[in-house]
């Protein structure tokens, strides 16, 4: 059997019992070890409260050496862990159908990923649209992709998640260049350089899909002991320190009941200012009115 | 300490060992018992599971009477247990306000919920629009609101969401006039039922939001040992017998890439029928090529 076993947000205690109690049975543990990394635990800690050793699975082994991961899982018991939902915001559909096309039986165990607990914010997922990731600018590469989706989002009144970037395991270009293994330093995006990017391509783009004055919430830790949210500006958040990763923003949509406001609110620096960002921008995003057709049009 | 504590989708153990040491250190624990259902344990055997009784929490008391739950919440560990997630289809930020406004100390312990579990249909999660839910229909009463917010997803090419309805502890008209605490048994949507309403108001509006022929994905018992994924059009899931409760519908949008709907049509009983709907339905929503414009213009 392989078991794809979501890990959840931030401690060792974040797996289902269930979860855990297949990590018993299984032989060998991998830990999907690119996308994501559990907050409040070191691979140390994993192995302790799991009683058994687990391997990390870098993009290479996932993404092109499979069968690494899926020997021998028609016999024996596999797992394969992943930080947050293994069906979250990077799927793990590919290495399932390898193992079907294998006739190896497949256990899906999910647990809680940004995508459902960044409700904790305090706005109905209901309301939220496509889902958007920021990476890292560099000199020569800035996509911007993602604003055409954050406006197609704001046009029909929804809030956009914003996951940012992580680098992990990653490699110079010279380093890369002279086939040498060796991989800088970890490097999580923050709130302020996320605001800054958006408001860079705002700039350029002037389409207004969202301006410096838009409402957010900066999502830090979710789901840790020092979990924090943010409410302000988009400008506003470009200049906020968000201390430790990991972080998500909300961009908000229209769509906002008087209770979300409220709960937002609470996060923010001055609350009267919020508050009136949050009425323009909705003033700003209201559908024209509807206007009953008149006799001579007919 | 008040506790908000999600459970998961299915199992007793589907909760986290985090939540589960929570639960052992409460006073009270309550189970929100009128959004969802636990699906395969019920309430003796999370009695059972958690070694303490457990009250059942119905609408009435977790909106106009949470003074019950909250009371001695200040000095007493209490937990208010959710199926899913805390903050999934319905949130419990009015609890959390409460509670804070009476300066408690409250902690959220998530876990996974139909709203990033349905990512298991194959699907990516960065691709949903906003999320929809289907009532039953009565004689009198057959809200259609949904309908606009479908179209709104599938114009900008997200797949939606369909949450089906279900009745617990429902009273029936008469019982309701004349006093009597006679509930109604529990009635839970099917999938064919959500889409034959799709279907009548389709007729209704005529303005093809989606046609019988778009695809679609039926999702029954998520996360159980029985779970089961169909897919098909609306039309033909509007014949489908999708079995025992719960089930939701994500109806297509256009951005589907290739891997996906190689994942889905392992669901198809007709493959080259649906690989067709998809085909079509992606062609009728394609946008319109961008044309720079002529000389003429400017």
């Amino acid at each position: 059997m392989l078991y794809l076993i979501g890990l959840g947000l931030s401690y060792t205690s974040d797996i289902t019992v269930r979860g855990l109690e297949a990590i018993k049975k299984c032989d060998r543990v991998y830990l999907e070890h690119y996308t994501s990394i559990l907050m409040a635990a070191s691979l140390e800690e994993l192995e302790a409260f799991y009683g058994k050793p687990v391997s990390l699975a870098d993009r290479e082994m996932v993404e092109s050496g499979c069968e690494e991961i899926l020997r021998g899982a028609d016999k024996q018991n596999v797992a394969f862990l992943v930080v947050g939902d293994p069906f979250g915001a990077t799927t793990h559909t590919d290495l399932v159908l390898r193992a079907k096309k294998q006739k190896m039986p497949v256990e899906v165990i999910h647990n809680a990923s940004v995508m459902n607990a960044v409700g904790s914010c305090g706005l109905q997922l209901y309301n939220f649209g496509q889902t958007v990731s920021m990476v890292f600018f560099t000199d020569s590469w800035r996509p911007d992709s993602w604003y055409d989706k954050i406006w197609e989002n704001r046009k029909i009144g929804l809030h956009t998640l914003v996951l940012l970037d992580i680098k992990v395991k990653e490699q110079s270009i010279e380093n890369m260049a002279r086939g040498r293994l060796i991989y800088e330093p970890p490097r999580y995006m923050s709130i302020a350089q996320c605001c800054e990017q958006l408001l860079e391509i705002e700039e350029s783009r002037g389409t207004k899909a969202y301006t410096p004055d838009t409402p957010a919430v900066a999502i830090s830790r979710l789901g840790s002991a020092d979990q924090t949210f943010k409410s302000g500006t988009i400008e506003e958040l470009s200049q906020y320190d968000s201390g430790e990763p990991l972080h998500s923003l909300v961009i908000l949509g229209r769509q906002c009941h008087e209770l979300e406001i409220v709960y937002l609110l609470e996060f923010a620096d001055d609350k009267t200012k919020f508050q009136s960002s949050v009425t323009q921008d909705q003033e700003y995003f209201k559908p024209a009115p509807w206007v009953p057709p008149t006799e001579d049009a007919e």
